[in-house]
């Protein structure tokens, strides 16, 4: 990538000052600063150039997804990424998890007086740079400001539009009893990223978090001929959490085996350390694909091509008991349900 | 609205506690209560229903809208709406500004610990009629929480999709020496009703805050032939910041009368007593409209049918210098320039 696409990743200095005040969102002359120094070079496009209260696109009778998620992580920069690329991330993947390749992102930021400048600078570039890798623009956006203490830094909401290629459909009531359930990597990093970032974890070699966009991941599916009945990423709740709620959804069993589900050393390491169970740990670039038994082998060379140095499994299969539970089948052989946790192991982890 | 709408304004008391903890938002059973039992019933729509990472639709050739909007105001509750009922009007509003009618909403809810539930379920109520209202569906959301002085009670965000009828092209480069100007009812009533929500003023007969939606009204214009070349609602900063931008982008001077600027005899009279400039005062359902001058009569007719005892006006017009200033023309015939002002009258009003 070039510099030329991030005009902003420049020394000029911003007028408006070193921190944010509540100038900064009061919809007058600093706001504009804002915008103007800050936001609008950094995801400089057609669209975002209209400057409107919104932007406004064609359609061409194509099926749309819609999404969004507020982003609070904390801190705000850690091993791996930073807010300002989760929230890029994170919106891009939950379009993708509905089949659909991201056109258009919002930006939302509620930021608290006394946020230095250079913070929200390197966020900004952040976005820009993760918008340009997933070939996604940012075309409208907003900024409020919060008196300290009423708010934490940062915190990003993007909205996201995708369209859905013609033939796909993504549901839970398309998954079958005998379908196989493919993990795209390895689990974990990103709890234990944030974790160590905490100051949580002394660590020689931190690990990064797994924050990536991954619809060249779904797309290599699609664009395959996988005929790909569900897809969902693992977020806050862990591999765990996602599948006991698609087992839900779909009204059928699901059992994956515990061998079967990769896992660095060095997360198996600190989760035994500190007592996490792994399978609940947050991932941010991570997703399960459930597709049919006879196109298993493909979808799994699929995403081995694209997933550059992390190691897709197969790790089980829908087993279609009515209850709509998700089982755990042990390392020494022993089934036993999993169930949602009543809370979170790591708060503000996205 | 019969009550068969709002499932969840009915008396099921909620079984996830009274107020808002950590566990809301990890992604577990506590945040599956809060979506089941809260927003699922009082936003239900087949396709939320998917309850999926997104919302998945059809398109049909058609151009579309996009628009966001974070919303801070402090107190959550004030004369005439809640944090709620401004959400759901001021991203419907950005859209009706872009010419769009809306179809979609998503809400992305960052909520503090503490945090009644009693308010949230009433501000998600608040939502839920006034989608009802502007005939939107609130399509995808998310919940965050974070911890007691990390956030302030609740900030929403909404990103909305709308579509623009044809024929429709609603921008600043459209706007023409000679147009003239309207504007669609009083200014000042949302900045002086959150005044008196913080008790700041004293005042026997509150004024209510204008927050409404503007779809019915824009469409007025377009259905009855108006050719709009710009519209713009007025929110934080205030008719006059909305025209000083309105004229920059235009690149034309633009004059108006401030004789011609309605405003109520209690508003006057706050802002004599507090120093404030009603011009820079925040609304929430008013707006401008930039027509030709052959249909500017027709289009006030429009808006007067549409306003319920709102008094919409012809306030200005377009001369055209090529600076892109505001002037406005004291009662006694005094032109003087009106500029951005460096921050803003109020804090988080919106």
């Amino acid at each position: 990538m070039s510099d030329a696409k991030f005009p902003n990743s420049c020394p000029i200095p911003f007028s408006g000052g070193d921190i944010i005040v509540s100038a900064h969102g009061g919809g007058g002359r600093m706001t504009r600063k804002l915008i103007e120094e800050i936001f609008a070079p950094a995801f400089d496009n057609p669209l975002l150039r209209q400057l409107h209260d919104g932007a406004v696109f064609e359609g061409a009778g194509d099926r749309f997804a819609f999404a969004t998620d507020s982003y609070v992580v904390q801190p705000l920069f850690f091993p791996g990424g930073d807010i300002g690329k989760l929230a890029v991330c994170g919106t891009v993947n939950d379009l993708a998890m509905c089949g659909a390749r991201a056109l258009y992102l919002s930006a939302g930021f509620i930021l608290e007086e006394g946020l230095p400048i250079e913070q929200l600078k390197s966020i900004v570039n952040s976005m820009s740079r993760q918008a340009s890798e997933a070939e996604v623009a940012i075309v409208t956006g907003d900024t409020k400001v919060v008196e300290r203490r009423r708010g934490d830094g940062m915190f990003i909401n993007t909205a996201g539009i995708g369209v859905v290629p013609e033939g796909v459909r993504i549901s839970a009531d398309r998954i079958e009893r005998g379908d196989i359930v493919l993990l795209s990597g390895d689990v974990g990093r990103h709890g234990i990223a944030i974790l160590a970032a905490r100051g949580n974890l002394q660590m020689d070699m931190p690990v990064a978090s797994d924050c990536a966009p991954l619809w060249r991941s779904v797309n290599s599916l699609i664009a395959g001929g996988i005929d790909v009945h569900f897809l969902r990423d693992l977020t806050r709740g862990g591999l765990a959490t996602a599948l006991i709620e698609t087992a839900a959804s779909a009204r059928m069993d699901v059992s994956i085996a515990e061998a079967a589900i990769p896992l660095l050393e060095v997360v198996r390491g600190a989760c035994e350390l500190l007592g996490f169970d792994p399978l609940y740990l947050a991932n941010e670039g991570r997703f399960i694909a459930i597709v049919r038994p006879e196109q298993a082998d493909q979808a799994l060379d699929s995403l081995r091509r694209i997933a550059g140095g992390v190691e897709p499994a197969i790790i089980g299969e829908v087993t279609g008991g009515e209850a709509g539970r998700l089982w755990l089948r042990s390392c020494i052989g022993i089934d036993r349900p999993l169930e949602l946790l009543s809370g979170e192991q790591l708060p503000r982890i996205c």
